[in-house]
């Protein structure tokens, strides 16, 4: 069959020889999920992707959204896909069971939620958002709370939301003017104005759940008086059942460059004075809330870029195997060489091996960053648990923001290899761009994700976290320099290891000084090489797990490993010597776009 | 005025103190454009850019084209904006006064089109497409063909095309299928479908005229057996009145990811055996007549490229100046810091370096290579045009290939600087960014302009013309070692030409090698080193300038000097190590690309 989304046989490497995730299966947490299971639980997702959801993809581009009269219709196909993703309980996959959720390890949801994820990015939003909203209720929520909205939430009878961004307040939420007043009953009367709310109105169940930022009156300036509240669009009884309306009202919806079929909202809250909210966790704690849901929400989001970008690379491989066109240069000169599939022609094939060695490393990466999570869930340990997570918060900016960079020039070269045809939306690639784009900007900007690993995650725990995350890069190195073919490989990985650790060092020092400034105008720069040092380890530790593969493997197998071998020799030798030179020009510290007056911007 | 398209100061900067370009008129070619006339051009076109052509960009896009019964609508405002062209005698800037052109130095035709272009590039195209049309007339045309179409084509009364792509036949031109019968009146009887046709079909004007690219009945198979004719939509007679319809039907009009307003046609060519055409040229001399005017519509492509980039971060400097939001990094410890313009964040002022520094090296380079098109008009010296073309082949692929490429990447920090509004359609981020995307795509794809640059021009009279490119290198730089501050920018481009130079040579060999394969899957990288050396070489010529502009300046140019040194420090030092790298990842010649079988790539 024509490639489409995520080959399975590179999800099943990742999952079973890269990660050994069944191993998981030996904790009682997740007993269940033997290689039987995970492999079960692949194909359903795919299968579901394949045959129900990619079908409604580009109608749903096409259509889109409209607002009348406070109502939003979203795409009609999607109602259909709800109900699919509701009876086959693909709503809270990771959540726990005693909740309703599937209770699946975070490294088996994510595969899951790349092939539901590209086949339709814009569909795939409702259900994310909606168990990120019931994983605050979750998180901070009293049992009262949890009792009301959970159950519902991961069983998608209601969907979730979250209100954060304001016209005034994007990337700096303490901006936020939406106020939240205490009423008689313990309750709050919420006003204000959100923006940019993915699916925050229509009638695709029968209600929605609102997380709200909102300052209660009286509260600090900034984010330090900031609370959080959950307010739903009708109003629910303590015994769940649905009342009236609680003055939510869609006073707009965008038209936006991509993900078409997510309707993105204007609401506002309390106009007519009768929006009611419940606080969510402590007041003036809003922020902290947001930030412990903040890891898994960019994490969704490069999971996003993951899915386009494979996506868009399957299109292309299959299109370039089938397009005929052009002989191949090496019968250039015979007589009336034949046309061939562009896939004899090199700079096809460049093209095509860096989407597939991007896709495969950011696979592995984002997989590996759930599985961590998982590891830490099963761990006794304190010092590992604490390990894991130094581990995990400083790949999110990289799992995050250079993730989504990749993707979207994964998607921009799939449309690339279509020639004309990739720029009609006829064909798929174009939604695939457009989609992707939007990944680079919400859940904080790239340029933020490269601000959080400079500001918050270099020096966490003074260092600690990084060093522990080199030192696993370290393992790998150990352990390819082992194998002779790899060994070359090896050395240049830890080459890029030593000089991004001199990098990190200088960046960290620059930060705490004068130079503070020119420190942050190389966050992003600092971002990409410790990004593509990150995804040359995934690709080395990839080689070093197919060469293991190959010494045991049947002739089917032969060509699979041979391509992850491939990859691993391409981005080794083609990347990071490119990364070796970002790092010189990082170390040179050029201040020129900090020292030029703003009077000395021309057009 | 907010900035929306290109800053005048930077336009008169490349043309009066970098090119001086008004030297020129003491030429009798170019006798009338003293300097005064050049800057009242440029500012008649500015005025209409901004005036009448930005505010129809935004509704062009938004309606775009519809098809109904063969006939096609394009966007209203368009037809009274190609009325205003008309007046203003801006269909044929550059072509011969003699047959109704203005004759224009390119350089100076390229800086009204980087204006009106930039403010609707979907419009702009049916400019470009009718005089690129006419030029083939005026080239191979016969005296009377030039005396039927010319002036009509010229003074936009009707429009031209360019007939060249089918559905198996894009990249491959020699696989076309069109037809021509010799009939025995001397005319052809022209049948096949073209695919792809910008602006094949509408009533905007009385008239269209498309070359078509065709093989006449038992020509050889290949390149080697086209034609190209001239086939109006209404037949014309020889005393140029319009007559019945030719037989050229429009099948359906292509839904693409960008430039809306203009419209991309199927034709069918004499599915009724009634579409006639006149040969244009020789007999299967087509693909020469192809060729001679590949230069100017690459280097078309290139200056879409710079004029929406431009648009890009004339808008984004406006915003990043206007919109508010967050304190400043250096106040962040304060108690309740004010928000401040977000051009004081450093991740916002290094995008917009970024951007500043590439739409300046476009510009200056795509109007030096206009320039040197000029220079050779008026050159006595068969040498010395000899040497200019040669710069001129060499750079081509560069103007477009190399700068439209950056030129996306531009019109992308530009969406990224409006953060979440940069993806909303009532912005103006989002069209700029789909419109540039199709110049990395027609005009033969940046992959075969990386080709171009590998295959033809490196070796090109046995490497005298790169050779004569890297002289015009050195002088810049034996320029600014002179001075003190520039002599180290100067060092980093002479070592920069130094490696290119020999990244140069191990592609000319490996690509006469048995290794031909891997040399042409690093024609892109090659394409982009060389870019961004000649990008580094633009700077340093800029910097040099703009030293001797700065001693004799007055306070209110001080700024823009230095925003122009500003420019070159950042781009040397930071692009060119990163070039470094990128060609020494050539020089290993990983080969992993062509290696890898084709049953290996998996999705």
């Amino acid at each position: 069959m024509a490639h489409q989304l995520a080959d399975r046989r590179d999800v099943e490497f990742v999952l079973h020889e890269q990660l050994n995730l069944s191993d998981l299966s030996n904790h009682e947490t997740y007993g269940e999920f033997n290689k039987k299971t995970i492999d079960l639980v692949i194909s359903e997702a795919r299968n579901l992707a394949l045959k129900e959801v990619l079908p409604t993809n580009a109608p749903g581009d096409q259509s889109g959204c409209t607002l009348e009269n406070g109502h939003v219709q979203i795409p009609d196909e999607f109602k259909r896909v709800w109900e699919l993703y509701r009876d086959g309980e693909w709503i809270a996959t990771s959540e726990d069971p005693g909740w309703g959720g599937q209770g699946m390890p975070h490294a088996l949801s994510m595969a899951c939620t790349e092939y539901l994820s590209g086949a339709n990015m814009a569909m795939y939003m409702y259900v994310a958002l909606t168990h990120g909203a019931a994983n605050l209720v979750e998180a901070f929520g009293s049992q009262g709370q949890k009792e009301k909205y959970l159950r519902k939430m991961y069983s998608g009878e209601w969907t979730g939301t979250m209100l954060l961004t304001e016209p005034g307040a994007g990337s700096d939420v303490g901006a936020l003017t939406t106020t939240a007043t205490p009423n008689a009953d313990g309750t709050y009367s919420i006003k204000g104005n959100k923006i940019f709310i993915s699916g925050g109105e229509h009638d695709m169940v029968e209600n929605i759940v609102h997380p709200v930022l909102a300052r209660i009156e009286g509260a600090p300036e900034g984010t330090k008086g900031i609370s959080l509240f959950t307010v739903p669009k009708y109003r629910v009884a303590d015994d769940g059942s649905v009342g009236e309306f609680n003055d939510v009202v869609c006073t707009g919806i965008e038209h936006k460059m991509g993900i078409h079929g997510n309707c993105t909202c204007s609401l506002a809250l309390g106009e007519k004075g009768e929006c009611v909210g419940e606080l969510l966790g402590e007041p003036n704690k809003g922020m902290r809330a947001m930030f412990q849901m903040m890891n898994e929400a960019r994490l969704f989001v490069g999971i996003q870029g993951l899915s386009v970008a494979g996506a868009s690379y399957a299109n292309a491989l299959t299109y370039a195997k089938e397009r005929v066109q052009g002989p191949n240069l090496m019968t250039m000169m015979d007589k009336n060489p034949p046309a061939v599939p562009i896939i004899q022609h090199p700079d096809i094939r460049r093209q095509l091996i860096a989407m597939k060695a991007n896709v495969e490393a950011m696979r592995s990466l984002l997989f590996y960053i759930g599985y961590c999570s998982d590891l830490k869930k099963v761990s006794d340990s304190e010092d590992e648990k604490e390990r894991l997570q130094g581990i995990i918060d400083v790949l999110i900016p990289i799992g995050k923001g250079y993730v989504t960079d990749r993707s979207y020039d994964v998607c921009s070269h799939g449309m690339q290899v279509y020639g004309g045809y990739g720029f009609i939306e006829e064909y798929p690639q174009a939604q695939l761009l457009r989609d992707c784009r939007i990944t680079m900007i919400y859940e904080g900007t790239n340029g933020i994700q490269a601000m959080d690993l400079l500001g918050r995650k270099l020096g966490m725990k003074k260092g600690k976290a990084v060093m522990d995350l080199m030192a696993e890069m370290q393992k790998t190195i150990a352990g390819a320099r082992e194998v002779a073919a790899l060994a070359p490989l090896a050395d240049e990985l830890e080459k890029a290891v030593g000089k991004l650790g001199e990098v990190a060092m200088y960046m960290g020092k620059t930060a705490m000084s004068t130079e503070v400034m020119n420190a942050f105008a190389n966050a992003h720069p600092f971002m990409t090489v410790t990004g593509d040092v990150v995804f040359a380890w995934m690709h080395l530790w990839r080689a070093l797990t197919a060469t293991a593969g190959l010494e045991k493997t049947k002739k089917r197998d032969k060509d699979f490993y041979g391509g992850v071998l491939a990859s691993a020799a391409h981005y080794i030798q083609t990347e990071l010597p490119v990364a070796q030179g970002r790092m010189r020009a990082i170390l040179k510290g050029s201040d020129a776009a900090m020292t030029i007056p703003e009077t000395a911007f021309f057009g």
